[in-house]
């Protein structure tokens, strides 16, 4: 972990801090471990990660774990808690002891722990280390990562068959036996797919018509003919944590003009931001481009039309850094990012397009596989 | 929301306020509204909370969330913007803007935010008054945790219906097709079922034989015969996120003398810690009753044998307040909590059983309907 190593050395600060059960994206990424109860992680400068859990976790944390594991009575937290009875306190003055100076924390560090170090020790956000290092992804998480996109490219076609044997039948789609094809039904079957690839959906979105000009509206009822199907599955992969994300609009039967339109310039927007993808770009570059690209072809930001960023950073959460977007910064080599634009009208519709890929020196390896596909 | 109101009464404050991700507990709590980024909540005193989300998100926002909804652009933050570039701390001024006087914040609150609100309103840690609204549930909460549970009774048939179609033969288990039963087969079989009732899920116990003294081993490869199985299933329902949480110890074929003896005494143990649970009752003495339970049985609390908490508060996190364990604290009418008694000895093997109760004033509200099941 040398990018905290190098944090600790320029702050001055003898460790690094952590606190959080494994739906806490840094915890997950820092220990490996997965619980439900909150554990600690304290990096010292220059030293291996510990983990500190309860007694009763250790020898499972050392599985699981690649850090040094420490049980809660070993760190001294029993002894603390004779002389300050509050759980809290106690093991903020654990933490502070243990750390025999200084301590750096991400900018999510909990507040009430925070408060509990300082009396102790000297406490102090770092914003970026912990949230770069995550952005630049190894080899390893690189293969992790493959492996839910290629659960999500097995959901989406699941998906796109299920579509494709139902009949625009007036402004529903209806199955050979007779039933309306539903969002429910195949989200369904998106979410067991991704269950067969030991992932997980999580509020996946299946909507269709005019509900898809709101951009992350999940989808509920009969699915429309004629209109565009927003398909965005962004699996977690259970034992790895680690998400994909991708986006595909379909029709199935025939389009309107004006979503036709929409989907050329959405496509034609996705192969410009990926013209302009390589190390060293600037993601608020690639997200102007574009935009300058779309009010070209008459669409615009506000308060329709390109409402969302070009694109995020993909890890152990589904949306990290970095940000294509006004916000921006160089890209790296070793980032994770999707290229996502889109077009949202009330009372038309919406379209969205996203792949997900690592960025390159000299440009970017394409994850997403899956075929552009429209109508259908 | 009157605990919150009181609250900043009683500590003469303006505002209370949230800020991250869904799967951050109290904004899903505070809000319902499902994001992967994240949204801040702000509640003044007296008034209705708010929730402050992208202009993208307003619309969905109206639909999902009871709060009034504000867009950033309403809430000032572009302006902001303009004066200070740095998004957390435009991020902590608009908070500070908004609440109109000192803030209140859960423990669990970021503290590189509430840095960034610090030089422009106090700020202040509030213990437990959140964490107390959430351990008490209304009736609509507890009718969406009796559907979570009622999802986690039929992926536990599924699970037992595979484990007993299946023969002990040697240490394993074999299925009527010849294949070796595994602990990744029921895991899939739960998950499927649980998807089946619109819950996931996550990191669901099947462990079986040795492996099983390691309390929250999620367990994997072939189950043994003659030797515990814990099945603990803990699903969260995807459209309300409420979990339940339950646990069954099943023996496929003869238990060993240490095992059965062992199961009895948990199983005893169970319905002591059922006697006494009511309103007033506080989570420590239930725990030491069933200490000295143990003790009396000849079973220690360490290294080895009842090493955890007697049970936790459910919810909208799988474990939350109150606690029935040393720190325990008076229980309240409204509580949903495990009573989960267990032993754990290397080289023997686990015990659990955990059943899920709302607590009332005259005692409890069994939500577990489950049967208690051993050798099958």
């Amino acid at each position: 972990m040398n990018a905290l190593d190098n944090a600790l050395l320029n702050a001055n600060f003898k460790a690094y801090a952590a606190y959080g059960t494994s739906s806490d994206a840094n915890i997950r990424y820092l220990t490996s471990f997965r619980t439900s109860d909150p554990v600690i992680y304290l990096k010292r400068y220059g030293e291996e990660g510990i983990i500190i859990v309860p007694a009763m976790e250790v020898e499972r944390a050392a599985i699981e774990s690649p850090c040094t594991v420490m049980s809660r009575a070993d760190a001294g937290f029993f002894d603390i808690l004779r002389e300050e009875p509050d759980p809290l306190k106690a093991t903020g003055r654990m933490i502070a002891d243990l750390s025999g100076g200084p301590i750096l924390v991400s900018p999510e560090f909990p507040f009430g722990l925070a408060q509990a170090i300082a009396p102790h020790q000297p406490i102090q956000v770092d914003m970026d280390t912990l949230s770069a290092m995550r952005s630049k992804k190894t080899a390893s998480e690189i293969g992790m990562m493959r492996e839910s996109q290629a659960a999500a490219e097995d959901a989406l076609e699941t998906a796109l068959t299920m579509i494709k044997r139902a009949k625009p039948t007036g402004e529903l789609l209806v199955t050979p036996e007779g039933r309306i094809l539903t969002s429910e039904d195949v989200r369904y079957a998106i979410h067991a797919t991704l269950q067969k690839h030991g992932c997980r959906g999580i509020d996946t979105i299946v909507a269709s018509g005019k509900e898809t000009s709101m951009v992350h509206l999940r989808g509920r009822g009969s699915l429309a003919a004629n209109a565009p199907i927003i398909i965005d599955i962004f699996p977690q992969h259970e034992e790895t944590g680690y998400f994909a994300d991708m986006t595909r609009t379909v029709v199935r039967g025939e389009a309107s003009p004006e979503i036709l339109e929409m989907y050329a310039a959405v496509s034609d927007a996705k192969t410009l931001a990926f013209s302009l993808l390589r190390a060293g770009a600037d993601g608020s570059a690639l997200y102007q481009a574009v935009v300058s690209f779309f009010e070209d072809a008459g669409y615009g930001t506000e308060p329709h039309g390109f409402v969302h960023s070009l694109g995020h950073g993909v890890g152990i959460e589904v949306h990290e850094a970095p940000s294509l977007s006004t916000r921006g910064g160089p890209l790296a080599a070793g980032n994770v990012v999707t290229i996502e634009p889109g077009l949202y009208y009330p009372g038309i519709g919406g379209v969205r397009i996203e792949d997900m890929a690592l960025v390159t020196d000299g440009g970017y390896d394409r994850i997403t596989r899956f075929r552009e596909v429209f109508c259908i």
